[in-house]
Parts: C-alpha cells; sequence; structure tokens
C-alpha cells in the first residue's frame, strides 16, 4: 500500500478505520486479533483517522532483527556513504512533502506549522548529511582530542576513540512533532551506524508511519535501519542491555517511569531524556518599551505561543520582566495576540493557530491554567471564560475542534511554586515581574533546569551576567536584541548545529548539536598502545609508527616515489617523503624580511632579539620555515596533488638562528575519499628538524588529492 | 590536632579509639553522643585503629555551606588560578608523603601500593593542574568547538559554553584508594569551579582524613571547597537537585541504590558511577608461548592480581586466551606466583602482596570463590584450601590479617556465567580458552561492559579486530606487545589523561580524561546571539563584534596605536590591526618559487594551473600569502611582543592569481595571561581580503606577549 493509499483509505472510512502498521523486522505488521485499541480522531473534526493496536507485537524479535541485520547492513557503510544515503532521504522527502502536509492537515497543525515539522525535519536530514561528510573521517571509528604521551620514548600513547554500540536505538517520540520528532533522533543515530526502532506517540503516529513508508518506499534505507511501532512499545525495554539507547521525548512522568526500568536502572541501558520545561523569556533591564529589543521580544513571545497552538517543549511559559514594565509587556502581548492570532481549521487559510493535538490534550491544557488560576494566577486575556464560539476562522466547530484560546496570566507573587511547575502545553504563558538581574537568575532557576531561555538585551555585559547565573540551568540560551532580531531562527526552534536538552526537569538529556549528537550513539573508549597498534586501529597514521619513507635519492634512483606523485587509488597511510637539509643563512633571513615586509625585530635587530628571552639572537621567521619546508617536500610536476587547501595546528617548538638547517618529513596522515567527487582529502603529519635532530615546528598540511591521476598531469 | 598527633593517638589506644572527625561548614566535626558505630581495624594486626560515627550530622548544612560559601570562594579564582592552587596542594602532600604511608601500612597496603593510591592521587593533582593551565582559557567559560553560522549577514551565530555546576559534587568513593579515590575525583571538579563533599568508605577513611586534614593545614584550599564526611552519608542526596553532582565508586549494587534515589530519578540530580567490572585480558592468536608478547601478558595478569591484593577495580578477573593455551598459560602464572608473589605484612620488606582491607573483605573473597568452584570452575592455584599458616612473610598472623592466597581457575564451560558476573574482589582471577577472534570477542562482552580490557597482540589487523568487537564494550583498552611492554603503564591504572569509566557493569560513568573530566562538572549550553553579545559572555572575540581598529594611517597620524605595541596590561580583545593592500606580481609568485625552492606547479607551470579544476592560472603560494600577511601586520620595532608560537585552522578559501591584491585583518581574539610567568598567549584573529573584498583565508596566529613593556624593548 503506498503512502497516498493508506492516507485515502484511512481518511475515507470513519467506520472502517484500519489498524495503523507497524514495520517489523523488515515486514508491515499489524494485529490480528487486537484486544486493546486505540481510537485516533482528527483534532480538528473530531472524525475517527485510525486505530491504533499492537497486541501480540513481538518486539524480541524486533530488538535481534536490529542487533543482527540492522548493525551489519549499517554497518557495510562508512560515516560518510551513510550521511549521503541522508541526504538523499531528505531529497525523496522533499518530493512528496505535499503528501505529508495533508496528513498532517489532520493533527490540527497550520501549514506554518508544517514548516517546522515536516520542512524541518527534511532540513535537519540536510544539515547532518552535509555536517557527517564535512566533519567524520570516511570510515568507522572518530578519534577525539589529542594524543597523550604516555612514555618518554613515544612507544606508549593514548588517545580516545568512539566506536559504534552494538545494540539498537530506541526512540521514543512526542506527539506535537510527529516527522521532526523521528528524524532529529534518527539522522545522528544513523550516521552513527546504529539501527532504529521509532515508537511515535499514538494521537500523531499516522503522520510518522507515512514519513517512515516514503522512506522505506525509497529503497533507501540499508535493510534493519529503521523499525516502527505503531502504539504502545509494550515490553520491548525487557528485551535491552547496555548495548542499547533509548532517547525519549515526552512527559517528565513518562521519563521517570522509563527510567526507573531495571534494565535503565541496573542494566545499564544508555537513557536520555528530553522533557518540556518551564522556558522562560527574559527581559533586560534595558529592553525598556521603546527599544528595538521591547519589540522583538513581544514579537517573541507571541510567536512562541501561539506556533503549533503552543504545543511545544521550548515555548515560553514564564515571562520575566522587570516589575514596572509588566503592565507595558501585558498590554503589548493582548494587541499583537488580538490583531495577528487566528484560531481555527489549519485548512482555511486565514487561521493562523491551529487546534491542540486532541481533546484529551485540550481538557489537560484546560486544567493547567485552573490549577495556575488556583495558585494565584489572574488570567490577563484568554483563559477558561474567553469564549471560542462564532470566533474561530471558516468553519470550525469549538466542540469538535480541540482548540483552546490564547492565554496570558499574571502572578502577583513571582515565586508562586506553580508558576514554576505546571505546564500549560498549549498556548498558555505567565509573565512575571522582577527587581534586578539577581532576582530574574532565581526567577528563571525555579524552572528547577530549562530546555531553552532567551534574554533579551543589547547589553554584552548584562547578557554575561545573565548567562552566568542562568547557564548551567539551561540547554540553550537565545540572545535576542535589535541586531538579531530578524536574522534569529527564534527561541523555540532547535537547531541540528545546537545541541537540544536541558537539565533537571528538561529531563537531563542532550540531542542534536551536529557530530556531538552522532556521538551519543557511540561509546568513548581511551585507547593505549603503541603508534602502530593506534594506527592499525584507527586507520589514521600515528607519528612513530612505521612509514613507508621515500627520499631524495631514493626517488632519484628509481627505487621510490614520491607520495605527491601518488592518487588516492595509490596513495596509503604512512607514504612518507624525507627530505635532506637546508642551511639557514643570515642573508636567507633578511632577504625574506625584505620581499615579505615582515621586518619584525626577532628577524632583524640582532640587539632585541638577544634580550628577547626565547632566542639566542636573530632567528628565521616562521614563515620562512613552513615556506622552506613546502620547498623542500614539494613534487613540483603536475601530478595528482591538486591544492593545498590549508594548515592545522602549527607550533613552533625550537627557533632556528642562521647557521642552523631544517629538514622536513611528510606523511600521509589520513586520507578521506569523498564520495561524490573524483578527489579527495589529504592530510599530512608534518615535522621540521634541525641539523641536531630537534624538532623545530610540526603541524598538518591539508590537501586535496585526485583519486586517479588527472589526464591532463599524465 | 595535627595529622601526626591524630594518627598516633589513633595508634596508640586502642581501647579509647577516637571517632575518626569529618569537616563540615568549616570545622572538625565529630558526634557529641553517637549511638552507630563501626570500629576500623587494622588489616594486618587486627587492631582497632578508630571508630566512626557521623550520627546528627547537619548534612543539609554541609551542602547550603558548598552552594554558597564553596561556590563563592571558588568563582572568585580563575580555571588557571585553581589549577595553579592543585599544583601547590601536590607540592604540599608530597613533602608529607611519608605520613600518608605510614597511616596507610595499616589498611594491608604494600610500600608499592601506596606509590597507586599516595603518589598516584598525587601526581593526578600535577596533572590537572597542567593540563588545566595547558588547555584551558585563563576566565570562567570554556568553549566547545566550532562557530556555528546561523544567518548569511553573520549577525546571528551559534556556539557551545561550557559554564560550572552552581550546586556542590558530591564524591562517594571505594575503601580500596582512600587517597587516589579522592584526588581523582577532587582535582577536576576544584579546576570547574563546583566545591566537593568527599565520603570516603568506613574502612579506610581515616586514610582520607589524614589527607584532607594535610590540605586543610595548607591552607591552599579555598573556603567551603572541601568538605568531609567520615562515616555513613546519611540523608545527603535528600538535600541535592539538579544543580548538584554524585559521583560514586564502589559495587554495582550501592550504585543501583543510589540511583534509584528520587531526587536521581526525578530530581535531576547528576548520577555517574563507576563499579568494578569483570575486566578481561585477551591473549592475541599470534601470541603464542615463546613470543615476547606471551611473557609481557603472564607478567601483566600477575602484576593485575597481586597489587593491591587484586582489589582494583581494574583488576583482570578474566584471562581470555586460545584454548590450545590455557595450560601453558596456568604453568606460566603458576610460575611467575611462586617466585613473585610473598603474602604478609606490608611493613615487612620481602612482603609482595599485602592483606586485604579487613576481615569482611576476606569473607566476601572467600565466598565468591566458593560461588565460582561451585559454577564448575577448578583450581589451578591458590583458592579455599591453600594454607597460608607458616608462609606468610615475617610475623603476620594468618588469623588476625585478612589475607587471601593468589588464586587462578579454569572453567571447562568458557561461557558459564558465573566467571562473567561473579566478581572475587581479591587476589582472584580465572582462565577461559576461546577458538577464534570472534569467539573471544564474545566472551569479553559477557562481562556486560568493563572498565578496561588488555589485548595482547602484535598484529595491526588483530588489533583493529579486536577493538571493533569490544570497543563500543569498555572504557579503556589497554594494547600491550613487545613495544610497550616495558612503557606501559599497565592495565590496571586509570591515567588522568584518559578516561576511567566503562558502560554497563562498569557503571556507564566517565571519570578523568583530562579536560573532558573538568567538564563533567560543568553544563554544556548552546548560545545563539550577536557577535557582540557572544563576545561579551565569552570574553573571546568573535568575528563580526565591535573591533578598535588601528589602520597604517590611523597610526601614522599618531590617533591609534599598532595592537602589537600593547603589553597585557592594556591590550583588549577587539584591538584590530587592519593593513593596505599590496598587489601581487607574477614576478613575486617566481621569485618566491625561487627563493623557497616551492616550485609546485599550480605556481610556476601556467598550463598546468590552468587545467587544474581549483585554479584560474597560476596562484600565489599560500605560504606566500601568509608570509606577506606577517609582513602587512607585523610592528618591527622591539615591543611587548615576544613570539610566534604557532598558527591554527589555516584554511585557503579564494586562490590569489597574479594580479590581485592582499590585504589583512588582525585582532587580539583571546588573551590568556600566565599565572607564573611575566608573559601570556594571545590569540590574533586573522583574515586575508582579496581587492573584491573576498575571503582569501583565515587563520589565528598564536604569540606570546609580556605583560609589561620589557626594558630592553622600550
Amino acid at each position: 500500500m503506498t503512502v497516498e493509499a493508506f492516507a485515502s483509505q484511512a481518511a475515507g472510512s470513519a467506520q472502517a478505520a484500519p489498524i495503523l502498521p507497524s514495520y517489523i523486522a523488515g515486514s508491515w505488521w499489524t494485529p490480528s486479533q487486537p484486544q486493546r485499541i486505540a481510537e485516533v480522531h482528527d483534532a480538528v473534526t473530531g472524525e475517527l483517522v485510525c486505530q491504533v493496536s499492537t497486541d501480540g507485537l513481538d518486539t524480541a524479535a524486533a530488538v535481534v532483527y536490529a542487533r543482527s541485520t540492522g548493525q551489519a547492513s549499517l554497518g557495510e557503510l562508512t560515516f560518510h556513504q551513510r550521511a549521503l544515503r541522508l541526504k538523499e532521504l531528505a531529497l525523496h522527502l522533499s518530493e512528496h512533502k505535499e503528501t505529508l502536509y495533508n496528513i498532517s492537515d489532520r493533527t490540527g497543525a497550520t501549514r506554518k506549522d508544517h514548516l517546522i515539522d515536516i520542512d524541518g525535519g527534511i532540513g535537519t536530514l540536510f544539515a547532518f548529511s552535509s555536517k557527517g561528510r564535512k566533519e567524520l573521517p570516511n570510515s568507522h571509528v572518530i578519534i577525539d582530542g589529542d594524543i597523550e604521551q604516555l612514555s618518554r620514548d613515544g612507544s606508549f600513547i593514548g588517545e580516545h576513540i568512539y566506536t559504534r554500540l552494538t545494540g539498537v536505538a530506541v526512540q521514543i517520540n512526542a506527539f506535537n512533532f510527529p516527522v521532526w520528532g523521528m528524524l532529529e533522533k534518527l539522522a545522528p543515530s544513523f550516521i552513527a551506524g546504529v539501527p532504529t526502532i521509532v515508537k511515535p506517540a499514538t494521537a500523531t503516529g499516522y503522520v510518522t508511519e507515512a514519513c517512515v513508508r516514503l522512506m522505506l518506499e525509497s529503497g533507501l534505507l540499508p535493510e534493519g535501519s529503521l523499525q516502527l511501532i505503531s502504539g504502545s512499545a509494550r515490553d520491548l525495554l525487557d528485551h535491552l542491555d547496555h548495548r542499547d539507547h533509548v532517547a525519549f521525548t515526552g512527559s517528565a512522568a513518562t521519563a521517570a517511569a522509563l527510567r526507573s526500568h531495571p534494565n535503565v536502572q541496573e542494566g545499564g541501558v544508555r537513557f536520555t531524556a528530553e522533557t518540556d520545561s518551564l522556558n522562560a523569556a527574559i527581559l533586560g533591564p534595558d529592553a525598556v518599551p521603546g527599544t528595538p529589543e521591547f519589540d522583538a521580544f513581544i514579537k517573541a513571545v507571541v510567536t512562541e505561543i501561539t506556533v503549533k497552538a503552543g504545543q511545544k517543549c521550548t515555548a515560553i511559559r514564564r515571562v520575566i520582566v522587570p516589575s514596572e514594565h509588566v503592565d507595558a509587556v501585558v498590554g503589548a502581548l493582548r494587541e499583537r495576540v488580538d490583531s495577528r492570532a487566528v484560531l481555527g481549521d489549519p485548512r482555511d487559510s486565514e487561521t493562523t493557530v491551529g487546534a491542540l493535538a486532541s481533546k484529551d490534550q485540550q481538557a489537560e491544557v484546560a486544567r493547567a491554567v485552573e490549577k495556575l488560576i488556583a495558585a494565584g494566577g489572574s488570567v490577563c486575556f484568554g483563559g477558561p471564560d474567553a469564549t471560542l464560539q462564532g470566533r474561530l476562522s471558516g468553519s470550525a466547530d469549538p466542540e469538535a475542534g480541540a482548540f483552546y484560546p490564547v492565554t496570558a496570566l499574571t502572578f502577583p507573587k513571582p515565586r508562586t511554586p506553580e508558576v514554576h511547575q505546571v505546564e500549560a502545553f498549549g498556548p498558555v504563558t505567565s509573565v512575571l515581574g522582577y527587581t534586578d538581574i539577581d532576582d530574574a537568575v532565581d526567577l528563571a532557576a525555579l524552572g528547577g533546569g530549562s530546555l531553552v531561555a532567551t534574554v533579551c538585551t543589547h547589553d554584552p555585559k548584562i547578557a554575561a551576567e545573565f548567562v552566568r547565573g542562568i547557564g548551567s540551568h539551561h540547554g540553550r540560551v537565545h540572545l535576542l536584541d535589535r541586531d538579531d532580531a530578524k536574522t534569529s531562527t527564534g527561541h523555540g526552534s532547535p537547531l541540528p548545529h545546537l545541541v537540544h536538552g536541558g537539565p533537571g526537569r528538561a529531563g537531563g538529556g542532550e540531542e542534536l548539536g551536529g557530530i556531538r549528537g552522532v556521538k551519543h550513539y557511540m561509546q568513548r573508549t581511551a585507547l593505549q598502545g603503541t603508534p602502530d597498534l593506534l594506527t592499525g586501529i584507527t586507520g589514521i597514521w600515528h607519528r612513530g609508527a612505521q612509514a613507508d619513507t621515500a627520499t631524495p635519492e631514493s626517488i632519484a634512483a628509481g627505487t621510490a616515489v614520491h607520495p605527491f606523485r601518488k592518487p588516492l587509488d595509490q596513495l596509503r597511510i604512512g607514504d612518507q617523503f624525507a627530505s635532506g637539509l637546508r642551511e639557514v643563512r643570515l642573508e636567507d633571513i633578511e632577504a625574506f624580511a625584505e620581499s615579505t615586509g615582515d621586518t619584525f625585530y626577532a628577524h632583524t635587530n640582532e640587539e632585541a632579539a638577544t634580550a628577547n628571552p626565547f632566542f639566542p639572537r636573530r632567528v628565521a621567521h616562521g614563515y620562512l620555515l613552513v615556506s622552506w619546508a613546502a620547498g623542500l617536500f614539494v613534487e613540483p610536476a603536475p601530478g595528482p596533488v591538486l591544492a593545498n587547501t590549508g594548515l592545522e595546528n602549527l607550533s613552533f617548538l625550537t627557533p632556528v638562528t642562521y647557521g642552523d638547517s631544517i629538514r622536513v618529513t611528510l606523511t600521509a596522515k589520513q586520507i578521506t575519499p569523498r564520495e561524490t567527487d573524483d578527489y579527495g582529502e589529504v592530510r599530512w603529519d608534518t615535522v621540521l628538524h634541525n641539523q641536531h635532530d630537534e624538532i623545530v615546528a610540526t603541524y598538518d598540511v591539508l590537501t586535496r588529492v585526485a583519486k586517479k591521476m588527472p589526464d591532463w598531469a599524465q
């Protein structure tokens, strides 16, 4: 059945709504005789969309399939190959996103909301694809940090590597982002090479199912790399152990329940949670009414409480402003909501705020607002007494649809515990007054750990004071002022490049953050051993390991080939060129100073150079040394080396004065063929020695090298 | 009371053994009317050493004191200042280490064991002190990773920072390393700036108490930075929340109990555990008897099961060897144990293996060995039937002391669950046979996650195969062969530079690992905002932020000062020099090729350069560009800039051909004054543009700059 077929079948027949299939162990599956069935309704019309049941699902088989078939098929691909696959998946989903939009309409989300969920999810695939290929090696092991010298003679060294987990990534998502929620977790685990079992929330799982179906239809997913549980995950956690990873997004209560599972508590299952939190937006003391910051702040708050009808774990629940500006803030919020927020059926073009995901959610939000009022909150606008009858756009029915009015409250006592603890997961926020920055920091901290806070100020000192105070309580801090108000991606938007998650109430987890997110699905291991063994393990040449050395003499004799003559299909790590010595004369230093203009005293003034604590007398320019080193190591004839693209970690260790000589040793350290080009990157370990065999300088030279000898270079 | 006074009082009087004091809220404390009292005995003689009780201890006050006084006093110091304090503490402890040796003798440890605990602990302080000053900024915020461009115009950027936790670090340690156990956790939390409450194990807490007393006597500890609970931590965890961190080392059962505390489960307390695991040593298929690897392997195994009488969480519990070599391995182990292992009173010079920490531990080990035997293990040597009577060195009494014979078992069925699960925390190991590498990987994995494994092989391919198989099950893999057998720091020794901890059974935690360990006590937060605000927050200049620009013209006019003329007491981040344009002529390229010898075809062969996919025609050398840039930006007169020490992240973005011109902009990006020198490091953001204002290259120039204008430069 195609996506469209299932969607139209689902939409067509309310009586016989089908059971949403799961995709397990390589096949679509529905229960044969389900007992426990949940019904899923259109958030706007109340029509039955589908039924959900996983009665009889063999979760153990899913785990075994992932650990065997999924691990094997992903293991055949390198980081770059997996990353490229994500780009192809993203292109495929882009082509079919209208299909997903249409299905998503039933969740109550507007077209603008779809941009966040569907386009945002696809964008996350693109971003991870790009980062995976730019920032990771094209292999299976990531090196973390520098080599540690553990013995004087260099025979015993240490370093850290990441290797993929050998189990399954179980990804349990929330109802508010059925597509982004899946893809933002899948992208990093996929690049890491760990197969996924995704379990979307029941209320909107039919959108996730449609997306999984599209991805499977593309033929791009390696066998076993993705399975889908449409409905309860049942006893899935019973089958997990220390090889496996569970990433959860949802309520703090469910997170606590999952975390208390014996396999998490004592069995070593890696568990991470991202729970919604009572995120704050703080108006700086300088951002008074009339400043561009004030206007940007009001706009940001209204956006955050209306997008997705406020159903975002990152939404602004606490608006913390100078006490004297509470009224101005409330007034400005009311004005903007009145003029901009049009509730209704997302399929109506004038609608700007859609429905909540279900009538259950509507009731939940209403209960939370009642709690806030009971605790002392005053409704400024919206709230339980606001009528929606006759005020919804188009033909939307306030009884059938899960609508809730955009609502703001104030609290005479800003330390009222409930306002920092009770979350109304809808278009609802509370405005609190603060006396000074310390007070604002304390109020923000009362959230007990949050995903994100906005700090609105144009003063770097105020920004620094706030970040120093609230940084460790927050996974992300968004700084808003006149200069980024237009370009900011917004308080509420987690980005693939930046970590998403937060301490305490926010779950204590971390997702995304570019390659950081990939590493969440890998184990960091310290390695200790010889350069030869660490070279063998990592595929990256380590200084001190065996090398295949060419010298000017051996090349002249025809017994060796300069590594610059080898295209990638011939070049191997450890291929090395070692030059002879070249003497640096005073006249060379003087000529270099003259031609470059670099007449710094250390190169030109014998007296000052000698007085300088680090130099014996006039010394050669560091730039002279690296320029000469290039002169010593290059092979000038046209060949496979296409360009020198950069240089890293250059460190000058021993000064070179006139009369000294230098030689260079250049070794192919890392070879990264590109998947989609006819060349790749080669990193060359470079060491300069002087005539006493002391190390003068070390660095990496970065080059592009053709995979095969180019025609024009033959 | 001085350390010596307490120690001699404790040693002197068995009847009236004092209660070991705690150090809480700035004062030494003992219970006034203790009800629950534990007795601690000499592991060798059985004499009463001290009593332990925390009846009535106000743990809430300790937490409040740490969060207020401890946070404030540590917050006044920068990373470098705290790191330097650690060095001074290490020097102070070094001066008094004989005191600690003498006290430690009573724990059953030998002088060689003291080297691991006491000297190892002091060495950890030195290592962290050095790394803290070399690898961290001299400030309060750590930047993690690169800047992310989040808007096209550069007005909205993202990056990650670490800021310290605002609570307390509770560090609960095991009995086997009373000094190292404290210091390896304290060093990173201290540098992070988080105050510590340390709770050593009761059996050997008197050694920790002596060490804390020495550190306090030094006067080097900022107020509130260290508190000590000598005995039960009682209700301490009840007072912790998401601001706080608990690091536990000990048994898996205690770890599970702590982890299940509601404040960990739902309150967001950050919890990390390092539990002893059933670590493996694997003899590679190439490391047959007669090879240097085989000999090194036998030596390593015997060392690991006899040092600290085998009471190390990293000890080798499973010796996994080719089936056909099981007998040879057992024989060689027996021979080495017979010839080297002399049990007895550590105070006797011939003793090489001391006592277990207590009679309780002795009984525990005996019970575990019985379990292994009941599960099918055969005793090869040692074990329950081995007699110690008359075989101990010197005057040691086998009844009074907690001795256990060095023991090895074999298992006919290597997959016997107990051998992978039951840990005898003493001088006990089991030898298992494997058929091939996959089988050995499987056997190692049956440990369910370990701190460390040794793989003994001289073949990089075999090493790679093993690491790919067991990497994600292990926190550390130690590769042993003929080339590092002499220089290896050993299977069992966690090093300050490398992470310590492991997945699953090993607790799932991570400690040490250099600056990685410091970050465990900090929160990673994503920041989004303008370059100006991020500059203000981090104290590091961000490209695009405001700068104070000097040009050749403004300097000539006397209205600006070249930043190279400013010593650190005048230099500010954002101080900038912007040069004029300089044209690159073909003759310059030719002359540079000639003088440096860098005649690479892209600079010398018009036809090949044009055919090359990245160049328009002959281009300037990258090295010419950076050399000229230096010529454009330097201020040649003697001054506070002492040396160019390196260059980082050089990236060539746009080729420069003859007829193009370049200019350079150099901006003080990061200033790192040294605590103990009259100079510091300055990192300069460097950008080269061409005549079309396109970016040609970007990099950081690293320099040393004097704090004040040197006499010889005035």
